[in-house]
């Protein structure tokens, strides 16, 4: 029996917000798994705002996503075939699969996922990328002291999320910087955040000095534009602004917008910084013990936004990212079986 | 005998590149030394870019100069009258006497100016806060390591040039970003910098790519506006961006630009650290130290723009900073005697 392999295939380099357009459904046989190789049910897509710079040309932190080619994308799905000696049928993994139902691999790039401790999801989530990204980006590059005030952008998302929980457990005040009232609701009333700003409202500048009134000591940015000019003016002294994102400028049609106010850094010697996630691999270990201990004790609480479709649904679906229609991590469980 | 002060104040809050009429010519009786305080006659005064940003209302580093005030400014000048303890009449002092031929001091904030190492304008370039500033905004901030690659705009300008050079001592590639030709030759021929860029050439982007083939590991900014946007994409991983000034944006009349490119700092996994000098008082003693030692050695040069005039000229002179016409450090010598 040959299996149909599902795939969505990048079709066009979008300029603002892409369509549905810019991707092509296609089937076609799902490869078979070679010596020392295994074959993928991919069953659950990781689907995140840096997808969106992979579909642009030029130079990034990994290579763009060439036109005809599979979507990049995490994922994790269970193995249906194997020649290779270290994987057995039925394991779940985690790896880059691609936007597609079937994927073959030699093990490269690819962990196990252990789904007794937490649902596939959940290891997509707090304990996949979004959760790492949170940990790293916040202790390391962020290095917050307890007491000092920590604001995030993009505060209800998959990172952000984890971010001001995090920031809480550490005994900093959280500040959440969101859209809308609802998820600022959910921030203070469910995750148990200092304060959450809607950004929305409009009177960013004058929320922020109130929920903040010692200043920022750390500002996690995964929203650029003009929540990183209204923070930056409100920078304590030495304060670190950590560059995780900035899912506001993804579909700017007009090019980047930079942050008008980045000489408040030298006002108030404070420093910015970017980070890749994928630097801190040899730590991922750590990161995940001490996420899944949080978990365990209830300190940190997941939260996927977990949507049930087929690969043809993922163009629609990953939109609301940018839409503001999502909440933690957003994940694509596809449906059906073999 | 009454000796008058001829002060130049502050007329005006300019909106872009200040005019002679945003600063009024004053004359007024020379104030005089009450106990434990001593009269100086300001025979030098220090012109900086920073003095634009003194104009303007709004939070800084320091406070804004009100209307109506005497300029602020760092000069040098001779003790006339003491009749306090620690300083006799003829000892040259440093200052911020502000724009005026006399001021009245109680010592706080003043340093005596040792001559006899060197004529009293080096002492408000090279080893001054053009030179401190240099000194610790590289090799503090920076952090260079020997054979990396050092690129600082402004560098014909009197904190640029010692930075290239003091990158030089340091074994690092050394590379100016400079307005004009001349500029570059004398960074090149005179000052031993390997390379030079003439931004006003209009091809910053691919001169830099010439001029630093290993990309960019230490950025001094002075400038900001195009020539940090241009050179955001050239870091080399793990860069670090010294924010010391953005000259370029310090007249802009449509507000500041900022950094478009500034996600670069993620895709570089690089750093953009602003610092204000003052910060590093309690070291200015090693700072002047080793920077005497290496004009001593002769591997650091001075250079200063030294303007005879009076105080009525203040304005035209400190404009030439901003139309590019001052190499090396701008000092006003004040003209005449009591």
């Amino acid at each position: 029996m040959t299996l149909v392999n599902a795939q969505s295939r990048l079709a066009a380099r979008p300029v603002g917000l892409p369509q549905s357009s810019d991707w092509t459904y296609a089937e076609e046989p799902a490869p078979e798994a070679g010596d020392g190789e295994f074959r993928v049910q991919v069953e659950y897509l990781s689907l995140d705002p840096a997808m969106r710079s992979w579909m642009n040309a030029g130079r990034s932190y990994v290579p763009p996503v060439d036109i005809g080619e599979v979507m990049r994308a995490a994922g994790i799905g269970r193995i249906i075939d194997s020649q290779h000696p270290d994987y057995d049928v039925g394991e779940y993994v985690y790896g880059v699969f691609g936007v597609q139902r079937y994927a073959v691999s030699d093990g490269s790039g690819v962990t196990r996922v252990d789904t007794s401790l937490a649902p596939p999801p959940v290891h997509l989530g707090v304990l996949g990328y979004s959760g790492l990204t949170a940990y790293f980006g916040l202790l390391d590059v962020g290095r917050p002291e307890p007491g000092q005030t920590v604001v995030v952008s993009g505060a209800a998302g998959s990172v952000g999320n984890i971010v001001g929980q995090i920031a809480r457990i550490k005994g900093c005040r959280a500040v959440g910087i969101a859209g809308g009232p609802d998820k600022c609701r959910w921030l203070v009333d469910e995750l148990g955040f200092d304060a959450a700003i809607d950004y929305k409202a409009g009177e960013l500048r004058s929320e922020l000095k109130a929920a903040a009134p010692d200043r920022v000591d750390v500002f996690f940015d995964n929203v650029g534009g003009e929540v990183l000019d209204q923070v930056l003016p409100r920078l304590a002294r030495g304060a670190r602004v950590v560059l995780s994102g900035a899912v506001s400028q993804y579909n700017a049609t007009e090019g980047m917008r930079g942050p008008a106010n980045y000489m408040q850094l030298l006002v108030n010697r404070a420093s910015m910084t970017g980070f890749v996630i994928f630097d801190y691999a040899d730590r991922f270990g750590e990161g995940v013990a001490q996420i899944a201990q949080w978990l365990q004790s209830g300190e940190l609480q997941s939260h996927e936004d977990v949507v049930q479709g087929d690969i043809e649904q993922f163009p629609d679906v990953l939109l609301r990212l940018f839409t503001g229609q999502s909440t933690g991590k957003l994940v694509l469980a596809l449906e059906g079986g073999e």
